[in-house]
């Protein structure tokens, strides 16, 4: 049996959006799904059966992070990643590639891989493909990344080409150096920044070494919706229908939903835990800032049509007061509801697939609720 | 029915301790109890669920913190106290007098009450023994307690003389400005410092006011274990074998059995959760610093001996990772367990006492545990 398979169940008569599952060695999950983010081998500040309770059938840990702290000789002499948390359903770690280019200092890539000093105490690293897929190997999750290259989405045409070319030398590295094919199934990462026919060039290369599954990376990165958008509707087309696709990063409501009605099953971002914790929580009438004074006095919950365990028991001024206090169980109960909420959301637009209805879903939960617009002074 | 009844079930024949039962407006709990603390209507890391999986029956929130934040009529439009932080069990507030005298700076004690600046922001605020119960009656706990100065241990004999004098003036004032004494009970706080004859007055002149319980104050402020079980030798039988003793600030497992041992029967202290997230647990062989390196691979619970939620799903090795790594879970982990620990302990003292074998599960605790020794660099 192949580490995972994807099943296609009904594709929405309207929209296009599909409905499927995912079966991993660690259960089964239904797409398209949120996967809340566990950078170091935890979501922040939740227990995992808290997680559960939710509905999370996967999550996401980083293998840069982990790689660095507490190190995967540990955590595989642990028993690997789902033993050292608790974890027993879907597992999910990317390349670590993202958190070089993003965090990592003095950065220098070469065909071999990348050179970089790490953000914790500037040590000198050195991370290849083979050396990424090795981690991931060690900490043993269901479905592991290839290393990829995320260039900025405005780069040169000529910089993105170059790196899309190496991007795909590197999955296919990657690909053979894979020690686990049996338990953890390798996707790779389709980049391309906005140009059409390099995201079909990365797609081509990558499709013909037949991975069991495909990201999409180098979106969420700065550039807009419509863009952002834009790339998924030439893309998602590229890949093949029988393979689950992954949109890397994104975690906005509205972005969800978009990226559903373009054949996405897979999503995941830090955004509703770190929101969470600097006081702003998603309601089904929007962003609210809970944090501030205007909810002093307000005994209602975050979202009144929510029915998750912070709002059935907590009112916003008792959150807010948490939160002024500095009492981490104010971050607990704001990251239990936004995760609650994209998963609730989730398993709606599900609902809504089933019923050909995902165009009436999105026209009716864009009135109510809008595009998220993040605010500064809340990241 | 008064709002606080004291049953004693039954006394140990051979060491004296006492088994009983306190029935409040919510609920019955067993003493000996331990109560963990709430500061800012909040036990720091657990969810109010969590502390009754553990047993908790009554908790402890603070007058002073609450009443600088959010503020008392905020809690108690919101409901009260109970429905504020979702708690449906036994609680208790202090009169905020320990904080005042603590936190706070610029005091100034007249005979009507402090003034001072609160540690917030500065500002002046005054602190009457009616104010003090006036915010209690606002909170709306189950048991409150009374204005009370609580003088340095080795402060003079003439300077606690007045102290005494005056704490007894401030009981009498706040006994005849409670307004709920039907749902509140109000306890009276003995203080005296190390003095045997200021002790005794400061007993007999609460005694004489009728309170339905007694607090034992100004211990576990800086003198020697040894000198404050001297003072509880003496200061204990001066008080009603009606009604229930609680030695307030007390949280280390030798301190708890010793205070049980002179016929104490509620405690409380940050203790358990202050150290937890400084990375220091209690495990039945002592104290354990989880932070430290050598537990970098140790893949054992924190203490075999123990079946908390903790112990039974995470590792020492998992632990020291999410404490090294910032990680709120792991303070919630080690919190979690240092709260059920003295839970636990305070169960099988119960039950030590039932069986009139406290003087043995005394010894045999020790044997293996010993006194507890703080860690100035993990406090």
């Amino acid at each position: 049996m192949p580490a995972l398979e994807y099943h296609l169940k009904h594709i929405d008569k309207h929209s296009g959006a599909r409905l499927g599952e995912i079966v991993t060695p660690h259960g089964t999950f239904p797409t398209p799904m949120f996967m809340p983010v566990g950078t170091q081998a935890t979501v922040k500040t939740l227990a995992p059966e808290e997680l559960k309770t939710m509905g999370a059938g996967v999550i996401l840990a980083n293998t840069y992070h982990l790689w660095l702290r507490p190190g995967e000789d540990i955590v595989e002499e642990a028993g690997g990643l789902h033993k050292f948390m608790n974890w027993d359903r879907g597992l999910l770690t990317d390349s670590g590639g993202f958190q070089v280019f993003s965090l990592a200092k003095n950065r220098d890539i070469t065909e071999e891989g990348v050179t970089f000093r790490n953000h914790l105490n500037g040590a000198k690293m050195f991370l290849s493909p083979e050396k990424a897929i090795g981690i991931e190997n060690a900490l043993g999750p269901d479905i592991m990344m290839s290393l990829d290259e995320c260039p900025p989405f405005f780069e040169s045409y000529d910089y993105v080409k170059a790196s899309v070319a190496r991007t795909s030398r590197w999955a296919e590295r990657g690909l053979k150096a894979h020690q686990h094919p049996d338990r953890q199934a390798l996707f790779g990462i389709v980049q391309g920044a906005g140009f059409r026919d390099l995201r079909a060039q990365s797609a081509k290369d990558l499709v013909s070494l037949d991975f069991p599954g495909y990201s999409i990376g180098g979106l969420s990165v700065g550039e807009s919706k419509q863009e952002m958008n834009h790339v998924l509707d030439f893309t998602v087309p590229m890949l093949p229908a029988n393979k689950p696709r992954y949109l890397m990063g994104v975690g906005s409501p509205d972005a969800l939903i978009d990226g559903v009605l373009r054949g996405i099953d897979m999503f995941d971002c830090v955004l509703p835990t770190r929101i969470a914790r600097k006081g702003t929580v998603m309601t089904s009438y929007g962003r609210l800032v809970v944090k501030n004074a205007q909810y002093a006095r307000d005994f209602t919950p975050l979202d009144d049509n929510c029915d998750c365990y912070t709002c059935r028991n907590y009112s916003r001024a008792y959150i807010r007061h948490l939160l002024k206090a500095n009492e981490s169980f104010g971050e607990r109960l704001t990251s239990y509801h936004n995760v609650y909420f994209l998963l609730h959301l989730m398993k709606q637009v599900r609902e809504a697939i089933a019923e050909d209805a995902l165009n009436d879903f999105r026209q009716d939960f864009f009135a109510r609720y809008g595009y998220f617009k993040p605010n500064a002074k809340n990241f």
